[in-house]
């Protein structure tokens, strides 16, 4: 363990952000939800359970140490300006995936390379950013099932990267260390691939796992 | 099968080239190992056995009916222009990683998106692009043993991709229709985040498989 931070979820009566505070506060983590309305994320806190408390999302953000962003692509901006004055010198977690509707089957990386990059270019440099959670399906993480999907973590901070992969690991999913923050390309266009697969192929949540024998890091 | 076109393995002397012609040969195809040196190629043709001749890059091009282009990409551009006059009309398979030494751990996707799509632009809309074998370690491919890794397929028309998965299931490997090629830009990102892993893990070449239940498509 590496300590035992408060963890916002901004954006956390989404499906995605439901799944991972629901995930993080059964094993034990002290959770806030936050939503653009308190009253929304009380109602959907209430309804998790494991002691999860909801706040707007500026509050969350300001009562978290540790920072989950899990909004869509369009929210992204406006999110984080919101949050902008209550995170710094904070370990933000972006799960933004830049999918461009309707044609979310095909990657469509932004100008800045990636969701990622671009929110670290939105929230300064006094923020340590980090990215995370692309590459799974919602509605799997929002189960106790075995999700079956490895979680790519990115950022240029190595510590708060294993702080995140230590998230992933309590939520039960296997998170690995995925390299510097501009990586995170790799999953967030993936994500276009596997809802690809998804629609090809018939599956429920296709997701992806790293092979070959790992050590400790 | 969708037919046995012949196929022209360009730059088929360097690793992953040497270790895709080896695999479709020794499974029944007609394959011809490009080089820019005719010598080199049929060196390398005749220490790998199955059949395979060795001709120049674009004496290969010529005599292929599947032009898989398997150059550094550095090279990428200059090995196209030599082939260019031999592939109108033809299905390319790009297998080109945009990695930028010495920084081989971070994605670096070039302006065009991907270098697959680069490819179609310096190609033209004359040749089907396909784009294939990003995240496979080629000294495991060059074995006979299972790589582990599954082969994400990219391209605009889904008759060249079908054949080119098609080749990848030839080869031994699971090749799946990943979508529009500029999804390629997922697993040729990816590959930075591969060499990450190995490194950071002490992986012996890492890969990928999708998680879920698969249907035929």
């Amino acid at each position: 363990m590496t300590g035992m931070e408060k963890v916002a979820v901004v954006g956390g009566t989404g499906k995605l952000g439901a799944a991972i505070a629901r995930r993080l506060a059964k094993a034990g983590r002290e959770v806030i939800i936050g939503s653009r309305s308190a009253e929304a994320a009380r109602k959907v806190a209430d309804e998790l359970g494991f002691g999860l408390r909801g706040l707007t999302n500026a509050a969350a953000a300001a009562a978290g140490e540790i920072v989950i962003v899990t909004v869509p692509f369009a929210a992204q901006e406006a999110t984080l300006a919101e949050i902008a004055p209550h995170v710094a010198g904070k370990i933000v977690v972006d799960t933004t995936v830049p999918l461009v509707p309707p044609k979310v089957m095909r990657a469509q990386l932004p100008p800045e390379g990636s969701a990622a990059v671009r929110g670290q270019a939105l929230l300064g440099e006094g923020v340590t950013m980090v990215s995370a959670f692309h590459n799974v399906a919602a509605h799997k993480l929002a189960t106790d099932d075995d999700v079956g999907c490895d979680v790519l973590v990115f950022g240029d901070d190595k510590g708060a990267r294993a702080k995140v992969v230590e998230l992933t690991n309590e939520a039960g999913l296997r998170g690995l260390h995925g390299g510097a923050l501009v990586n995170s390309a790799a999953a967030e266009a993936l994500t276009s691939v596997l809802i690809f697969l998804n629609k090809t192929y018939g599956v429920d949540g296709a997701g992806i796992q790293i092979t070959g024998k790992l050590r400790e890091p």
